[in-house]
């Protein structure tokens, strides 16, 4: 499987931020071929110890990183990536990865 | 659900946390009771964009942020907490949430 994992930084209007981020960009989001799972935070995410303290987590899965690469080329990736402007001001970070289960 | 995402900085020497972490801290992070998956990367994890850039990602699921707390005050969760400091001398962030599959 391979991964995308999505750290939204805090937003200055946290609730203007949930409101675009599930109304428009998961509908958005969720076009996107080749997708096996998304999961987010519900609730904050709590910062036990560290350097960032992100408000939204993402974690979308793929079958390889070939079908991710592939997703967010597709045109509907793109649209996707593209809006990611529109609300994500304060900043994002976006990391990629093949995973392996223990 | 519930999530322990772990974000480890950069080491000064990749294949000795490489091979501490999966000889010594696996065994006793999979000793924690309640661990429902445990997920990390396989090669490297690459920031498409954004301001970390973690050599390791670790994903530990459990079936409620009460089981996890419990995971973590349990004498095994004590023992993994306590080996991170002999291999994450670079740092780490640790985050704890609830998640929603959308």
């Amino acid at each position: 499987m391979a991964q995308l994992l999505v750290l939204y930084n805090q937003p200055a209007d946290p609730a203007a931020f949930d409101r675009y981020y599930f109304e428009t960009h998961v509908p958005l989001a969720k076009k996107i071929p080749g997708v096996r799972s998304y999961v987010v935070n519900s609730g904050p995410a709590n910062m036990v110890t560290g350097s960032i303290s992100p408000h939204l987590i993402a974690e979308v899965e793929f079958d390889s990183m070939e079908a991710l690469q592939a997703a967010m080329a597709s045109p509907e990736g793109q649209a996707a990536a593209a809006d990611v402007a529109n609300f994500a001001q304060a900043g994002v970070t976006l990391l990629v990865f093949e995973t392996r289960r223990l």
